[in-house]
């Protein structure tokens, strides 16, 4: 193709509002516009590498006989209201009314709309496994957009559902799944970390993240030096580093602290360590799932439901969280616990009405009025100090089990660098990344709170397990020039590239013009993606609009080498070679040929040591 | 691919919702499912055929030289205000606020977000012309959303925008869209008219539409017998058919026409033809761009806008139209004369208020509190009959333009099968059909209002003209089921298949299966699309599946035949012949490249006959 016939408005300055460097280098390069914030058109280079990434996703579903649907992207309020989400996926979801009151969504993820077509076809279980997929826009309403397509608010996903009869089939899909993105961000020229994740609103347990480490990243991951161990902070756990020690024979006392406000301040009056201390907070649970009939101070709550289909909850309640003074609480892992939409820290006067004391003297010993929640750590601290449910008074000589019980115990730390892997004891190191991809098992969520089922066998009526599995197509293709750019623009990987070659003649004329069109007709004949830069221009504006927007090899066509050769020079290579103009198109054709074949390589290798697939 | 491993849930009951052929067919055969009214979900079989379609869409407008963009399906209501269409599109437009009371558009057309695009990025005379286009999704509120795809809330539309810097280039653009039409359209094996329309609520001048005749057509098309104009109902004109006559020397009368109410009572009665009767109806008009500031009774009325850069238009007027007794007011036509939104019939206290009279005496004579607007017709009787503006009156011995003398005359007759054609004088007829493409001139409607320029050659501002051009994606699958089916199902052209050859084993088992799958594996190595009936089915629940879903080339594999022969049948025709187990892979590849050569002969014979195209 012809620069000039196609739309190629490249930038010489870094737009102000782009921190990252593949939202520069997108504007940049063409690729893509802002319309309004968090949504962004793909110009015509744009698209064609977006079209790579959905290509890939594509084959590689396929192959592991996925199967793909198009449900609308605009889908009905009702199916939200049954599963329960209508009212539990917050503020992300867009939502509007249309002309005859009917409330609308615009999808931000497809659980319901493939569960409820599913539920009306699934008859038997001779249809299962069965794994369904679409690649579509999805809108989520991100508070913050930023960086480019990274974290806009309308993204295209990948979104898959696998319908299991048995946890073997469903370990089958989801292990062949896995497998799968490997294969696609392998191929994408992409490193990514897999880690264990919090399945947050999309519910279910058991759930795998594909993250590529990022300055910027939305999550902190928690990795192990001597283990393949990694986990995103929001599920991380670590092994127990208590202090050895003995209960005290001290009876709990009772001790004034006046103008004492801060941890910092107690251990300096009390000359001891934030670690003999155990912090009290005052937490507030929306939507919570768990079962508190017999919880201290619950018995007014009772559970109510948004729609006969959605989950009952407790539309509110407030939990004491305790955890040793060096720790701190992680709200994600709280709310799991919890089975909450979501914690926040209750408010001055709900901390007072439950502690009988103003905020700062909070403390499990005596607390009736809400169920106390203590963290391992809290419960492995000897001779303990905490607060006294009294202004200016703390308790010493606590010892958890003899002077409170808690109501649960359990995992709500936030796990940090330097704490030590449960799995191995190694130290644990932090990154920040980025999620591309995302496993989970659903199990019966979905399947049960929508009424889907199959008969078995033996006839009988049973229900479907579920998983699901997303990848942002946006972000894989802004993540590639985020591990694929240097200083002059992108370095695309050769399976990605919007054109696998370009042709830039130093003056489009006369036997340059006539050897450029040459190359780039027989290149066309091959098969392989050609640009050829016939503007009016000065060669070095050309060359760098080539490498800003990454074409992988460069054809310079210069009557200083004519009639014999021409440069050929790879992006990601400093040094160009001269080559006949009769073979320039045939090297460039095995270049390209030898680069997808090395990425199918990895492929082919990663695909060796996986065993037969789920179907 | 093995039916086992698809997803194909064909029915034998015809659904009780399903009025038309298509959407019986598509929901029989297992393309499509309903999620809600006017929402549908591809199943796989559906959407390997609905790619082809956009395929074969894309070949020919990248053929053109048009650009493929992405923007987003979900757009900021700015835009909409800019252009005026904030509140002019009316309540097909979805409208969503966002979390932070952000108005948001679910995109039902893209004018707006590719002219704010383009403006951004024009700088030059040397960029144009510059033709851009989208496959995307789109969604409108249809108040009767019905007959499955064909007539959806969301589906899927192409939508190319061309700016252009001279009306010849516009020509040019508009020209090749329609060569480029009429291939897409035939390659998919659908005849299709192309009539002038009118352009609604898109705007702009000079529009042809793309039609396929269906018996349940949204639109009336008037064909003329004699050569080929062929125009939308709504923008049809006709030959005027005046009754020669002389003006009557009589003067202007009254005449008591007590108990007559309709105009076949008042001919009765006056021993007279509705041909002689100048009926005289009062219309609501909202949104009127036309000048009105020396129109009979507006005096009082003053031009609004909503927004700045909205065109000001009065919010509502009346008009009584005048027009032959046998003929109709066609409301599209008057409304685009009007420069209104929309038109309709003034309520009884409104025709009270304008004529003095109750409803069924209005006439222009002595008219003076409202634009008299006259239809052609209406000014070529002699000796008319109208009402007196007077319960229980008519005048007679009326002479238009001695009587009364229009505020404007125009056309905006209903033109009806047996009226003559305005170019050969040939009688029309009519047909009903649906649009499945639109072309049209925009002209500077949203460039100017939207404030779009470039340099020209000599430096000056200039705001470049239009073009839009859609197609239905949804549509037009639908429409080559309605063409192409029988009593068994859907017959498809080869260029839309879902899969091109099945292979129908009687049974899947033995040397039956063996030769089934030699013939399969070899097809797939060929590159055919072929479908494997592996199912423990009677033959004949296989062989009505295989018609159902319309597979052109189907390969039975039976033990009678075995081990020398297998039996090839086409879809399209009605016997079946025996060809060597051996050679009928390479057979099937014969047929279907040579139908699909078929469909492309058409094509090409259809390019020869194009001038060059626009860029």
């Amino acid at each position: 193709m012809k620069l000039s016939r196609n739309f190629l408005p490249t930038l010489r300055e870094v737009p102000s509002d782009a921190v990252i460097v593949s939202h520069k280098l997108m504007l940049r390069a063409g690729m893509i516009r802002k319309l309004s914030n968090g949504l962004y058109t793909y110009l015509p280079i744009g698209l064609r590498s977006f079209r790579k990434v959905e290509r890939i996703i594509r084959e590689e579903m396929d192959a592991i006989g996925s199967l793909e649907f198009k449900p609308t992207v605009v889908v009905p309020g009702d199916l939200w209201k049954e599963s329960g989400r209508w009212d539990s996926f917050g503020p992300d979801m867009l939502k509007a009314r249309n002309r005859v009151d009917l409330d609308l969504v615009v999808s931000p993820t497809a659980e319901e709309a493939f569960t409820a077509l599913i539920r009306d076809e699934l008859a038997s279980y001779r249809q299962l496994p069965l794994t369904v997929y679409q690649i579509n826009t999805k809108y989520r309403d991100e508070i913050r957009p930023r960086y480019g397509v990274m974290r806009g608010r309308e993204f295209t996903m990948k979104d898959a559902y696998s319908f299991n009869a048995t946890p073997e089939s469903l370990d089958a899909t989801y292990h062949d799944m896995a497998g799968a993105y490997r294969r696609i961000f392998r191929r994408c020229g992409l490193s990514v970390l897999s880690v264990k994740a919090d399945a947050g609103a999309m519910g279910g347990t058991g759930s795998e993240e594909f993250m590529v480490e990022s300055t910027v990243g939305d999550n902190t991951l928690i990795l192990c030096r001597s283990c393949d161990y990694a986990a995103n902070v929001e599920k991380a756990a670590c092994k127990g580093d208590w202090t050895e020690g003995k209960a005290t024979a001290e009876k709990l006392a009772t001790i004034d602290t006046p103008n004492v406000k801060t941890i910092e301040d107690l251990t300096a009056f009390l000359k001891t360590t934030p670690r003999a201390f155990i912090k009290t907070l005052i937490y507030r649970a929306v939507n919570v799932e768990l079962d508190l009939s017999s919880a201290p101070g619950c018995a007014a709550l009772k559970k109510t439901s948004s729609s006969p289909e959605a989950p009952a909850t407790y539309a509110e309640a407030l939990f004491a969280v305790c955890i040793r003074g060096d720790l701190d609480v992680n709200e994600t892992k709280l709310a799991a616990v919890l089975k909450a939409r979501e914690v926040s820290l209750a408010s001055d006067s709900d901390v007072e009405r439950i502690t009988g004391a103003p905020v700062g003297f909070a403390g499990p010993v005596g607390l009736v009025s809400a169920p106390v929640v203590a963290d391992e750590s809290a419960m492995h601290i000897h001779d303990a100090v905490t607060g006294a449910l009294k202004l200016d008074v703390h308790y010493t000589h606590v010892e958890p089990g003899r002077d409170f019980t808690p109501w649960m115990t359990t995992d709500v730390r936030t796990v940090k660098a330097g704490d030590r892997c449960p799995v191995c004891g190694g130290e644990f190191y932090e990154k920040k990344g980025n999620e591309l991809g995302h496993i989970f098992k659903l199990g019966y969520k979905y399947t049960k709170s929508m009424h889907v089922s199959y008969l078995d066998e033996n006839g009988k009526a049973t229900v479907p397990l579920m998983g699901c599995y997303g990848i942002g197509v946006d972000r894989t293709l802004a993540s590639a020039i985020e591990e694929h750019h240097d200083d002059d623009g992108i370095i695309w990987p050769m399976s990605l590239a919007p054109f696998q070659v370009a042709i830039v003649p130093v003056k489009f004329d006369g036997e340059m013009k006539e050897a450029a069109l040459r190359i780039h007709d027989e290149l066309e004949r091959l098969g392989v993606e050609v640009l050829l830069d016939d503007r009016d221009e000065r060669p070095g504006v050309k060359f760098k609009d080539i490498d800003l927007i990454g074409i992988p090899v460069r054809i310079v066509v210069g009557s200083k080498n004519l009639p014999a050769n021409v440069e050929l020079k790879l992006r990601n290579e400093k040094d160009a070679r001269l080559v006949p103009v009769a073979e320039a198109a045939g090297e460039a054709k095995r270049i390209v040929d030898a680069a997808l074949a090395a990425l199918d390589a990895l492929e082919a290798l990663d695909a060796e040591s996986s065993p037969p697939t789920g179907r």
